[in-house]
């Protein structure tokens, strides 16, 4: 079964991006390029909401650079076409769309998103990690890194790595959902 | 000068309570006591929001044990007396306020609170620290950890160390505010 990773880098406060979508507060160094360039390297297939995909589409200026040696697939309910010859525009519930992809052969599959659409797929039960570069700054408002997905969600601490200038990468592994759910909500069978 | 910390118990998605304000997600082990152990020894005052206090009250029935063992200072506008023989209400200025009690000889300062209340003692520039145990958990909804200040933060992380049960205790000084502003802002001079 294919690995599903959300991975963001965030502020401590939990947004991945400014109120108008700048990043301009992001850290870039060697060590978490080192970092990225493996996790890519074991990922071959990218997960995004809409709203992710018009601002990645906006910072290529359409031309997708790039989309075409990952599939990618852009989930909507208001796009009608592909945005992009080299993107799949999935308009069906996304929790059952991932967890067919998940049986498919295949490397990792990568949630890039705000906290949205990441949480309709917690609550679908298919995020199998976490992975965060926590940045040292608090933001005070922005996009949110997680919303609510109406579900308690246990993790286990993986990986705890500081990095050069005081950003941490965090890795958690999503708990099978057993044993604690939010009080007042059914326990699943 | 006096150090004040921002400290909680929260969860990765940055809540430290459920919305009803319960904790029963809250993992104790001996590690983190000893942790809390060595960071009371070095503390003497308590600072902490109405809502705050009406929880650490409810808690302990009214009854506010322990309270006089350390200075503890109850801010709000609607309090109009002192809420408790040993808790003395501060109806004034947050920040001046504290400014004015780092000025004066004394231990550690520790501010317990919800976002709220620590969001105007990071407006105004008085904390010094935060200091978090981060819990392996998402919790969807609950009381905010961190509420919008009005201005960016800046930090260094000085600890990081992952607890048992997938605990990670981090701490982080705050950066003077000097760079960074949110766009837009204007800088302080």
């Amino acid at each position: 079964m294919r690995t599903v990773t959300y991975g963001a880098a965030c502020s401590l406060d939990g947004f991945i991006a400014r109120p108008d979508g700048s990043v301009d507060w992001l850290i870039f160094t060697a060590d978490v390029s080192a970092v990225m360039t493996a996790f890519w390297k074991d990922t071959d297939t990218m997960l995004m909401g809409r709203k992710t995909w018009d601002f990645a589409a906006a910072q290529t200026k359409g031309g997708g650079t790039g989309f075409g040696k990952i599939e990618t697939y852009v989930f909507s309910r208001t796009l009608t076409a592909d945005p992009h010859p080299d993107v799949r525009l999935v308009r069906e519930d996304a929790g059952a769309f991932v967890r067919a992809l998940k049986a498919r052969p295949g490397k990792g599959i990568c949630v890039m998103s705000g906290g949205n659409f990441a949480a309709s797929l917690f609550a679908a039960g298919v995020i199998d990690e976490v992975r965060l570069n926590v940045h040292p700054v608090l933001l005070g408002a922005g996009i949110p890194l997680f919303t609510d997905p109406g579900t308690q969600v246990n993790l286990t601490l993986t990986e705890c790595r500081p990095m050069k200038r005081d950003c941490l990468l965090l890795s958690y592994r999503v708990a099978p959902p057993k044993t604690r759910r939010r009080r007042g909500q059914a326990t699943e069978h």
